[in-house]
């Protein structure tokens, strides 16, 4: 068996610690796998009814055992897994707990080593399971998610909890699963695995993922970045706030940074999603269709029988900067002449109640050349319109989202109907909305998606490095830089503030010094000689800056550093306090292609003061992605720093100037 | 019938424009209107088998009509409305469109007449109606909207189209309606009538109101006061974003500023949500239970069967400014004596799947005196134990709201013996942290609730105002200023030096310039004779405003200004663009209590700023309130003010100081 084959589509399984005591998780693991059409042995040495051991069991049956699930507790399970790898298992399951989540990292450390001697895989220990129910495979010791139908949607959790909790919530909004994971400790099987597992599993045509903690981060992107180039991935990172110690006692894992976690995700093609019902809402839809990529920033067309509901969709639109274009005067005169006059049909166009020829109007948004997705709302009327069969499947040659509201009869009815023909179909407004935000969002990612345009090495001299060094540094990547001198007399100051022309600053070169203004090593506004010389003396120093001042303008603050979990990152954010207090950073991972790091700034909240803001200057994001990529190819290839921040970048009317910069790292 | 008895308790109904063609909307309606169990006459001059008026239809029946439901077009609704008045009724509804919203505002009007010459009262007209029930009355043109059940939550929703959708998804989550009525155009009966009417109904235990514009903000904010005096309301504004040019086509109202009508309903006493499926969440939570408002920062005490939904419930609360407070030392004690070790016990509590036993968990967890609130998930377990009954209502001395993952059989059976037992129940992780919010922000809004402690007139002097001036009337108001001196000669400029202390601040004072550091009215930083002359100089102003510099702090912005629609409000923001291109104000209307203006700054999303940031000053909120009431106080007692602004409003460490203001309006 290869890869995860052996776990996930098992000729064989036996349930290690087996029971007839039907309280028992043995009992329960058992009565779930019951369904699987392949033998299933139960071990338990000490039921004399039931194997003794899986090589027995194997000879009794005359059948390979691919999987064994364990049944058995903590401290018997490293044990009980070799055994079944000696008798030819390729693949485990580990659900107990009582692992390094809970301070037996020895009991952990001992099923590393049967899989490493063995090549057995192995997934757990602490996780409920998983599920295959397209082969009626439920390895679960949670037997009621059998209910859970087939369909295109994979679950890769990291807690057993969570993956049952988005299974059954995937059945209630009417998906079908094609394999469903959770991780647990993840000793040996990670989410990369089953990732990497998904690329060629022909069933899964979308991929829910769910992170709590990354423990080998270039790991998980590339496992990502396979994934989402060819379906689309969609993640709810765990994390936002401070949840560490109950995450620790969880899976015995520190919390990753969230915010780097979810910029290097979204950098690897994922989708984005906050909650787990956005999570439903956006798998769901990305499972039966995806936008072609072309589209720089795709169109929607909004069709709505009801005004009130298709408002409330209008306004999450508009919130998630999802363009809703006006329809070209074609398109509005066709639909002037299928709907009354009293209606809005520039976009969103409202039929007032759904009736017949509601298909035709979705079909006419459709064909407008500005529309690359139609999303519809309708409160189902099986009284008066068959929705569903309203939408044939010819009507939309666009890729079309539809949202029904009823009563759950009617739109379990429609949305089955809908479905059959191909449509994703959402139950309300805000489910339309994050439909509707992912196929855009996956379409935009997919479009950034390509080459990483390599930059030429870097080479940084040997620190220690202060304002002038690093800025220094900053010439040789082309990052612009004010005019400045380096100036150890009084004299050379003087005979700089002529050169430069005034105002100038003067600060204090001391690369042990990181906060020069708040220690008053930063004189700003330097017009003449006289106090010029004022600042020389208040500062004191052997070495000063003096620097044309820049002009006015918004200040960035661009970094790269490196992560423990993703190695090195650039971060991108806005200057101020305000923005630090919010921590309004975007973050990807190094090195990054110049879409990407052109992209950052628009994940900002403050990022309208970057696009002219009360007739200020626009930024050209291409300038800013180079100054990004440097950054980052600064830390790729210089071992030696740590870290390489410009604060402010200030944006002019001219471009972009680094006003001051910080290297730090080992000198030599 | 008094007040709206005669729409929603009608003692006999009429269908004015009745067909017998089932297609049309007069024969729709009344397919809808038969289940109630009051007469009802189907009307309709031309078809000899109806009735040819109402009056013809009381005299038939013999029974007095109540409630004319109007099925003509919009052209003849008025003519109908007055007959039916005539005939006796006292209340109508008008479905159909083409009013005001189309470009007829003449049969609006003449609708209006109507109702002013005979008193009758008028829901609609362009709307799908309403529903009780349980009455059985369901005058609405989607009759499917008759499988809602009865129950505890009353529906305001400005759309009736948003009326139907929020009664779907309230069903479907398990909830009932005690009344649900889509407003329309609101030509005569308005949310703040139906508010007033919900305020005595014994069904109704909670309140989703849907807001899309306000005709009459105080009217509206008063009516929300007392309803959610004795009832929780929960609100959801649309108009976030630019959708103006739709919703004006929607219902012919231009939308109200989104932002200050949340802030004045909030203030209201409304709880705010941000999409339905929220408005749900709360709502039915806050229909089966509301806290205590003693508590001032009610504690939350999670309870989880499955570590991974737990996790993102907690990361969700935390990310809402709840507390989730460590349990005592006893409460863990008692907890470690019923769950394994290697659970997590401190709060959250991780039962590790649901079992026996689970109810006592959460019964100790609610013992313990620092939670006010227990929130419990868990995926059902059909095999191994009985939610519902594991947690029997005198389990729960401490309100308790339960969210249960499973099959969709399994959640609806447990969820009706949960909800049979007095539980609100929600489905997902991100559904019981918003139930969970909203009974926690009703609790904090009833605790604010109160007098609202009257301030003492304030004489504004004529204007105009320049700065010197505006700082005066602050002075009068109790709010700091620097020290300063308003200057006509140089002399007495170099004077102010002396007696203020460097360094100062010399502005122009001119009442007829806004923006003096646009246009270089402003020199700071002024240490001596020689600096201070050079400024004089450059400003070349008769008058100028010498004032010692305030020590560095936080920028505000605090404001008072008149609304079009809610009158005089109180706007509190952060300084700096950041802040600005966010427009993180929070808003509320004048004249307002301590606690509520104190509480405006928790709202901002920049707020960490104002608690000592980087060991910075730490905001007193009572002293803010004090500043915010007195500039409401302005607008309330000067009809010649416009408008007045503190910016900045400075956070020292010395508390806040008002370092320019601005007073705008009539000058006598």
């Amino acid at each position: 068996m290869k890869g995860l084959d052996g776990l996930f589509t098992p000729r064989g399984v036996a349930v290690i610690g087996a029971s007839r005591n039907p309280a028992k998780l043995g009992a329960v693991m058992a009565r779930s796998l019951s369904t699987y059409g392949a033998p299933l042995a139960l071990v338990n040495p000490r039921d004399p009814e039931l194997h003794g051991s899986v090589a027995e069991a194997v000879d009794s049956l005359g059948a390979p055992i691919d999987l064994a699930v364990v049944c058995v507790p903590a401290a018997a399970a490293a044990d009980a897994v070799a055994e079944a790898a000696k008798a030819g298992a390729s693949a485990a399951l580990v659900c107990a707990g009582g692992f390094a989540e809970a301070g037996h990292p020895e009991y952990q450390r001992a099923l590393v080593d049967v899989v490493e001697r063995h090549g057995i895989r192995l997934l757990g220990p602490n996780t409920s399971g998983f599920l295959v129910p397209g082969r009626g495979l439920t390895a679960s010791f949670v037997p009621s998610v059998a209910s859970v139908p087939a369909g295109g949607v994979a679950v890769v959790a990291a807690s057993g909890g969570v993956n049952h909790a988005l299974s059954f919530l995937l059945a209630e909004a009417g998906y079908g699963v094609s394999l469903a994971v959770g991780l647990g400790n993840a000793a040996d099987v990670d989410a990369a695995d089953v990732l990497d597992h998904l690329v060629v599993d022909p069933a899964t045509k979308a991929v829910a993922l769910h992170i709590e903690s990354v423990a080998d981060g270039s790991r998980l992107a590339g496992a990502v970045a396979r994934l989402s180039a060819v379906k689309p991935v969609v993640a709810l990172v765990v994390g936002r706030n401070d949840v560490g110690a109950f995450a620790k006692s969880h899976t015995g894992a520190l919390a990753t940074s969230w915010r780097t976690t979810r910029g290097v995700l979204r950098q690897s093609g994922a989708v984005l999603v906050d909650d787990e019902r956005q999570l439903v809402d956006a798998v769901g839809a990305l499972s039966m269709i995806r936008l072609n990529p072309g589209a720089v920033r795709p169109g929607v067309g909004l069709v709505t029988a009801q005004a009130g509901p298709g408002l409330l969709v209008l306004d999450g639109l508009r919130g998630a900067g999802i363009r809703v274009p006006v329809l070209a005067d074609e398109t509005q005169r066709r639909l002037g002449e299928q709907l009354p006059p009293m209606t809005y049909q520039a976009n969103p166009v409202d039929t007032g109640r759904p009736g017949p020829g509601f298909g035709e109007v979705v079909r006419t948004v459709g064909d407008d050349p500005a529309v690359d997705l139609v999303a519809v709302y309708a409160l189902t009327e099986p009284d008066s319109v068959d929705l569903a069969a309203e939408l044939s499947p010819q009507i939309a040659s666009t890729p079309t989202v539809v949202a029904v509201g009823g009563s759950t009869a009617d739109v379990t009815a429609v949305r089955s109907g809908l479905h059959e023909r191909g449509y994703p179909v959402a139950t309300s407004p805000a489910a339309l909305t994050h439909a509707v935000r992912a196929l855009v969002e996956d379409a935009c990612l997919n479009q950034r998606r390509g080459t990483n345009e390599p930059l030429p090495p870097v080479a940084v001299p040997h620190g220690p490095w202060d304002e002038h060094q690093a800025k220094t540094v900053l010439d040789a990547l082309g990052i612009h830089t004010p005019p400045r001198a380096a100036c150890t007399t009084a004299e050379e100051a003087h005979a700089a503030l002529d050169t430069l022309g005034s105002p100038v600053a003067v600060k204090i070169l001391d690369a042990t010094i990181l906060h020069k203004t708040e220690m008053g090593g930063v004189h700003l506004g330097i017009r003449t000689h006289a106090d010029l010389q004022e600042a020389l003396d208040a500062l004191g120093a052997e070495r000063v800056l003096v620097e044309r001042m820049a002009p006015a303008g918004v200040d960035l603050i661009v970094g790269a550093r490196r992560d423990p979990v993703f190695g090195p990152v650039v971060l991108v954010g806005l200057g101020g306090t305000t923005a630090e207090a919010l921590g309004d950073v975007a973050v990807r991972a190094a090195p990054l292609s110049v879409a990407e790091a052109a992209s950052m700034v628009d994940e900002l909240i403050g990022r309208a003061l970057l696009d002219g803001w009360r007739g200020g200057p626009v930024l050209d994001r291409e300038e800013l992605a180079t100054v990004v990529r440097a950054l980052g190819q600064v830390l790729l290839d210089s071992p030696r720093v740590d870290e390489i921040e410009i604060n402010p970048l200030r944006l002019t009317r001219d471009g972009l100037v680094a006003l001051d910069a910080v290297i730090t790292g080992k000198e030599q």
